[in-house]
């Protein structure tokens, strides 16, 4: 079942991706941090690799190259000790990205050694740690790619991160309604299943459904912009109430990165300022937007259980965007989180935010799976965030 | 079905009944303001007089007695029109106690009078409006009680509201579990049922349980004091993660209005100050703290679903303390709230919030049933909220 | 020296006339308090009650009447103890406004009974007691009116304190400058004098001073109307810069309470919203929009010397609002406070206020002289405040 | 009277020393922003070539190298277009360090290039600009030093800037006192003098002293210690209101960068951590936390007239600290503000501050003179600030 050349080959793979995610961006670039829920490119590459050398090397023996590093790479680990304020990470001059990228390399040779050495029982307890560490080396890929974004965005000369970064594909035209009858259905990861998944997306459980209808496509610049344009932010009665009160309190007109003149809408991106065609899907919206914007649509947010259900049906080529859920993030029914620190990785945020399905065009080639669990703050607006519209079936409808 | 005569009885009573809640209360008291998220007993006279105004008199040709005092009065209907700021009602010295009370008598007067000369068909409109507005009336008479309370807290003096307000009573020691075999279940009000429900109670709706325990009783001082002794807010791994923070900024480590000198637990309520037996239910508690005392209990917050269910066991004699759920507050599936105004009262603020349920001691007689939906944010604490434990039934648990 | 006929006499008027300044606002009125820096009518009648059982009464064996009241009436002796939060004046339902009556009531009378016991020896140290007694409650009767203003301010219906308040005279036309050779002059009040003067204003102590010109009136609305027409508040260059960042962060445009449509300036006050004459004196400045417009109107704030040394040339007619002056409220050299508790009085606020000279139509009569020395921070708006130009006379002037 | 081979040797002093300063930080720790009022080094090193660039070279007709630069490195000429926020000034990872190094040579040479072709006349006009340009710099060169400690200071590894940066001369023992018998004197820079001076200097005017007394040395570690020991911050009557207000509010114990163990005092700096030695001069205190020890120690702050009088007689030895005054800063007498843009150097500050006087260890060596003016807001700590004691002679004292 364990294919240890597998594991190795995709260890390599994807440290390395992280090095060349990086690689466009100078030692000040990656000390940047635009707001306390960002953090600096170096940051994310000195604390996946923290990680590592914590629930990795450190178990087997290898002590840590850096003892005092640890206060700076742990996030959030309150059983590992004390932690570097978050928000002040934009103020770690030291170490340098270059001090990181060596000790990025000598962690990788530490841990390829270890590995070569290994023998096949250990390998059972070894592999979901390097499993959980890659899966969670390539959430901060992704979180690379949209905190430098957040920072660029506030320097006036908006630098770009790679001109030729892909633009999304268009999906305008009339949606097409999947139907599902509803009923008992199951979802969520089977625990020790063949296949990776983190601790939040099991146990694998029944639900119970009502029919419903769900979109085969995401929502849209263009139908985002017929909204703004009949005054969509200023209609109370759209709005869910703590929406209402942060649009009015923070004059919000737009997604984040985001300017409308009449029909022409621009953003911002790791391409720099770009005019985004009306069939692209809409994104950079906080919850309150995408579920006003559902509202005005006719529609609403789709829960989690019906996202997944209907999952197969939906098609991948959407994932330039996370959608928004209506479901709040919290256990699945039996859920525990794993024992010792690595148990703190999911459990002790389920309160305050909502799911979001999906991937984006940030989100690492094959990270993602149809019962993944991502989560934000309803008022989130620097990640790449939009939405599918899900309805419930009229009686009379013929369909 | 609909009895005009009780309507009217009823709407004498409950309409009397907050103005004895009042009546211990001096111009003064009426007007205290302890914070945003409560308001002063004058105003909750005044906003649930403007109710009866506005949803039963205008739509009858009766016009306001003071038209420029709906703005003061009108707590959250953005459709009708502009609102005095929410935080500044402390500030409105104008109408006086007295001015209010001599328009809830006219109004009464004039509902009474048109009341009287309904005809039969007319009932079926006029009875829903009426039933909203009284359980409306009777939502702020539990509010007069709470919020008096935060503003008392905040006085040097320590006033007393009612020194022969009724003491809990003693549910103390062990618990006895309420077992379900889980599978498929339904909860909710029906939808033009025989009893007055808010919408939000409703549709009545299948969902799905894994089998669960509840107990039968609620969680007590003693056990707090237990937690709390043993170090409780100052163990991370007990926390949810914006509970921690929170009860570090605030240096928190008992609940509102609650001070623990080693076993003896002091409350400050509407009795005044007084010494809490360690049998009577733990209440001033946010959601943050419910959940880690359940999990250092060794148990976990029900769902609503799972409480609602269990409801026919549970008794009555808790109805101490509304109960948190682990449950976010949420549209049931198929939900649509009513059209116009009215539509706005519980909707739009399906977000960032977490179901109670039960009552508490504060909660007029009748109020609630096992389908009422309470919701307060997690950092709630000036409302009577405590919890109820559930848990997940162990495999080899003998039962 | 002293009169104790004439010192029983001002005891009775002034404590009579705080109760005539209140007698307009009902109980509720009386407990507004509109921000931090306000407080109460209640409160204000309280303290100054307070002050004469703390500072006169106690030390000749008077006991306080209510002991626990002392928390809430000591408004910042740090050396009496513990005192009650400035921001929640507000939440202090109790005393009521009857009860501080009655307390009034009595303390007078124990205060004329231990004055009519008194013999001449005595006099000598009570008789600057009640003195400074006196000028505090007179300070106290004016932030009675400043206070309530601002309460009302904020509430929709603009409630009218009195009708007849008298409106400000007019003082338009061109300016007469008093000149003014230089040199050295003498300022402050005389330790010791005949006249009652606070302990801030003396030693007198002799100043040098350049040559200046001062104006014969004060700066009026018409003036400050063609300085907020000609672009004034967004004009850097008129500002000083903490004054820039708060007109830009606040958004301001014109004084508070006062609203500009064109030529046409709406002010609210104590009878209630009313237009401006263009030649009645501008008020409600801050201390940043006073200098602004000095400088667009060719001068600049006279220093407190300036104006006290020229004070006997300026008249009466202008005492419709307080002055900035461009001094920072400071010691005057060999200043030494008052021992004990009563030299908290002045000294300890002698850092980041401005010193305001002249008087205000809500300054009781006779309590102001050439000597007083008024402060408050500078981005103060709610007192009345204005100002009077000052210049230095350039060397080509013919004069 | 003008020396252009001086001139021009003292600005290829200048512009080298910034850059000396510069060398030993990597270009991550060139980035540091530890706070709003706090700037990273690199923009130090931008600002100042800024200054010349725009200043110098443009109005001889030489064009801005990188004009988009403009906006970022513009700190607060309001009359020159827009500005970066100051806050955010870290978040400017572009142009880099390498990129401002290229840039300051090149506006070296260009700078060179000019002077070396004007002709005698010209120079009457360009000497005042680089004079004023090269002083400008100089205070910058103190201020890269100060900031880069309070950069530091945030890290938990404390990074030590220069390990051999010179610790503090020892100065404790009885205070000498020197006396002045006041009357009338003179202070401030002559307008055209043959030194350079910045416009806040001037205009040289008389004042009018009292007697004083003014220590012939710094108050030090050690008398802090005792003052801190004998619980001078909990003792309201030593302190200004606003500076207890602060003291509470933040629970300060001690000057910035400063711990206090018993008698061992620890203070972090540019060498790193150390411990100091009771007679050298105590620094980073605030204005407020100066005033209650100068109060503590019996004496008071100088006024800026008395120390600028008293500095022939001062000695040098003590230029480790700025020494607080009790003057706001202000205008003095007769000032006008240079025209333009450079007017806005100095005068737009001219409130809510206090006035500085001397120079610290990390002033450039002949920067400052008697007649300087250095002025902070009276909460700032993160500069070099300390005091001398001044006192009021009493009478009866024998000296």
């Amino acid at each position: 079942m364990i294919d240890p050349a597998a594991i190795v080959a995709r260890f390599v793979e994807v440290r390395a991706r992280t090095e060349r995610l990086a690689a466009p961006l100078s030692a000040e670039d990656q000390q940047l941090q635009a707001m306390a829920s960002a953090s600096p490119t170096k940051w994310h590459r000195g604390h996946t690799t923290w990680f590592f050398e914590t629930f990795l090397l450190a178990p087997h023996g290898v002590p840590a190259e850096h003892p005092t590093w640890a206060v700076l790479f742990n996030s959030y680990y309150e059983s590992l000790g004390p932690r570097h304020t978050r928000a002040e990470r934009g103020l770690l001059s030291r170490p340098t990205a270059a001090e990181i990228g060596v000790w990025r390399r000598l962690v990788d040779e530490r841990v390829l050694t270890l590995l070569d050495r290994l023998d096949g029982d250990a390998w059972s307890t070894v592999a979901p740690i390097v499993e959980l560490g890659l899966a969670h080396e390539e959430q901060h890929q992704e979180l690379i790619l949209t905190d430098i974004v957040a920072a660029f965005a506030r320097h006036p000369a908006r630098p770009v991160y790679d001109a030729s970064f892909p633009i999304p594909d268009r999906h305008g035209g009339a949606v097409r309604w999947i139907e599902h009858a509803g009923g008992k259905g199951t979802i969520g990861a089977p625990e020790g299943g063949a296949t990776f998944a983190f601790d939040n997306e099991s146990p694998r459980h029944d639900v119970w459904l009502e029919p419903f209808e769900i979109a085969d496509r995401l929502v849209t610049v263009g139908e985002w912009t017929a909204f703004a344009a009949d005054g969509g932010y200023e209609t109370p009665s759209l709005w869910l109430s703590d929406g209402l009160e942060l649009v009015r309190a923070q004059r919000l007109r737009a997604p984040a990165y985001t300017e409308r003149d009449g029909e022409v809408v621009s953003v911002f991106g790791l391409s720099g300022d770009r005019v985004a065609h009306p069939d692209e899907p809409v994104i950079h919206l906080s919850f309150y937007e995408a579920d006003a914007l559902a509202t005005w649509l006719g529609g609403r947010l789709p829960t989690e259980a019906e996202w997944e259900i209907a999952a197969d049906h939906l098609g991948q080529r959407d994932a330039v965007a996370w959608q928004w859920t209506r479901s709040s993030y919290a256990p699945y029914p039996r859920y525990r989180p794993s024992a010792g620190a690595i148990g703190e990785y999911n459990g002790k945020f389920m309160v305050n935010q909502l799911v979001l399905r999906g991937g984006s065009d940030c989100t690492p080639p094959g990270h993602t799976r149809p019962t993944y669990r991502n989560f934000w703050y309803p008022d989130t607006r620097f990640q790449r965030t939009g939405l599918r519209l899900a309805r419930d079936p009229s009686r009379g409808r013929s369909s």
